[in-house]
């Protein structure tokens, strides 16, 4: 655990097949108007819209609504609803919904008491907040992000080609997230095994980092293998509780902070999966997926070590007799296979990339310097190129 | 992750080489009426009682102290901690020290707004803080308790012949708590190998534990397998900066909850270590280590599986070609060489136990029922006597 840090999470968790009465606890803490942000009305199909709104209702709250967030959560979206939850007078924002809800509300409350431009403000210059933020809860529906116990927000502007995340401080947190495992059972598979592959890359992305030999790396390797275990699991029978709780708990723990502590962090297979998403609006996992081969595999050379214990650590593989390089590939081979067979999508092309994009996806990415290797665009170029 | 749980876990943590850096953070948040607790003066002779000091007097602060907090904290002292917690003013209590002096300030903390008497209230009775709580913070100087980053706190009545804790909920949890691993450099030995068990200890009494397969069970293997490589490091060089981080990153995230998540938990070995204690005032991590492989020898065929999953995923074992009993049993034997090579005492004889005292440590011995086998007073009497 090298260099100085502070670690602080004030989000609360309630977790299990009862977590949604924790709403209960924790309404009465805020004011009475409710601004209810949710997606594509999946919500309303499920049965968890009515639930929330009975929830809500019972605690006597004004309830306002923000529907169709998309998955790739606009600016233009955004700043609608910035005018929303001023015209509700918003005490609380309450998400339902997978990260893209829970980042668009963060985004907004935020937004919501600053004079400036939101997406200048915080996606371009990446500002600090400078005003009252709206307090954010969470219901969660779909696993991945780690948004609801994290400052992270992702927001998409088209006519600019660009998808980028802010990491907002503490403040920004969600004050408290409901996770009942049972309510992403009616999520298709396809977006099912899409989040398992996003929580794997926030782990990987944070494990490929710096040169120490930290306790995150040891925590990390723990949850990688609990992971691809429950993974397992859930793609034969989506509705296995355990192994969906475990997703769920694991998601959270992959991206709220605590794994990154000691470590430099690479992000550049986000950066990468961003700029195709900006081009294509492919779900985001499956960019992540489709762009990571190619990526772990152009620079396994710059930290060959940390792919071998990877390799042993995670995947099993017998070191005995190999050379730490023929360690470190054989356990990349391991895992393209084991992507393939849970369903990842393993090229841009199936996503909608053609090359006629190339250029504008290599300009669109951002080039992050926490990892192995400093990517420049020539590299960016390469990589891309070896996803199609 | 079976079960309804919720997490919540506002401790502020700042971590590193210029960690009391944070006081100055954190200082500005409180009223002037500081109550400084500390233990035998060693803070003092290693300078950091200075730098606090320095600190506190350049925030502005009234400084009163309250020193000679003992390794097991008595009835008695607590109730000297009350009146000088009173007669201060307190508006914070700022704990520099170990879990001790850490577990010590939390009990002061719940307790002076309180007319009952607290160690019938909190240690007897285990009853709910009804009364206003003073804020505590931590500088730590000593790592194993975990008490740094949650509401853990264990007084000792030595009339009683009791050493008993209560975990107080999130509102008791030190408000921040500053950690440089270069403030334990100065610890003995004998005071680091027993602090780094005390930890170990934390992590198998959950580990070992339910019938579920979840995710914190893989972050502990991971937690496990880190403080081996450091604790194998730390012994050789106690001033190996990494090695010391790590323990002490380890060290709070063994006890802070989260890997409690979606267990039973058993501790049964604290409860025994305690028993010992009460009569001999062995040091904490000691007691533990004296008592465990009895304890685990005798309950291994109850919870066979999971030994021999601790034995491959942890010791490496090679189960090829073995049984379960086997791989189980040669996990254990290579702990058992482990924790005499690092140094730890592996009987109570050696700590002052004496058969005279053996009724005496079989009635003081809370029984608690979340292990693979839940003991009786036979079981505790035969996992002592072998513990001799």
């Amino acid at each position: 655990m090298l260099g100085n840090f502070t670690y602080c999470n004030p989000t609360k968790l309630y977790f299990g097949q009862n977590a949604l009465d924790g709403l209960n606890e924790e309404l009465p803490k805020y004011g009475k108007n409710v601004l209810l942000v949710y997606g594509g009305g999946s919500i309303k199909k499920n049965g968890i819209y009515d639930k929330v709104i009975d929830i809500l209702k019972a605690n006597k709250k004004e309830i306002y609504e923000d529907a169709g967030v998309m998955p790739n959560p606009t600016v233009d979206k955004l700043n609608e609803g910035i005018e929303r939850a001023k015209a509700a007078k918003a005490d609380l924002i309450l998400a339902v919904g997978g990260g893209s809800v829970c980042d668009y509300a963060k985004a907004v409350s935020v937004s919501v008491n600053c004079n400036d431009d939101a997406w200048d403000k915080y996606f371009i210059r990446f500002e600090d907040v400078t005003c009252d933020i709206i307090p954010v809860g969470c219901v969660l529906t779909m696993v991945g992000t780690g948004s609801e116990m994290n400052g992270g927000s992702v927001i998409t502007n088209h006519e600019q080609k660009l998808k980028i995340g802010h990491v907002f401080g503490e403040k920004v947190f969600p004050k408290f997230s409901v996770l009942n495992p049972e309510f992403t059972y009616t999520l298709p598979k396809y977006q099912m095994v899409s989040g398992i592959y996003d929580i794997m890359s926030h782990i990987l992305e944070q494990y490929f980092s710096g040169t120490d030999d930290n306790t995150s790396d040891y925590i990390m390797e723990g949850l990688l293998r609990s992971l691809i275990h429950s993974a397992n699991i859930a793609v034969e029978k989506p509705t296995d509780y355990e192994a969906r709780s475990n997703i769920m708990w694991i998601a959270t723990w992959a991206l709220n902070t605590l794994v990154a502590k000691g470590k430099t962090t690479d992000w550049m297979v986000h950066m990468l999966g961003q700029a195709v998403a900006a081009y294509t609006d492919a779900t985001h996992g499956m960019t992540l997926a489709a762009v990571s081969m190619p990526y772990y595999r152009y620079i396994l050379s710059y930290g060959t070590a940390k792919f071998a214990r990877y390799a042993v650590n995670v995947w099993n593989v017998n070191p005995e007799g190999k050379t730490e390089i023929q360690i470190a590939n054989e356990g990349l081979d391991i895992m393209e296979a084991w992507m393939k067979k849970i369903g990842l999508i393993m090229n841009i092309t199936e996503l909608g990339a053609t090359k006629a994009i190339l250029d504008g996806m290599v300009k669109s990415t951002l080039i992050m310097d926490g990892g192995y290797k400093v990517m420049d665009a020539d590299d960016i170029r390469a990589v891309l190129q070896a996803s199609f």
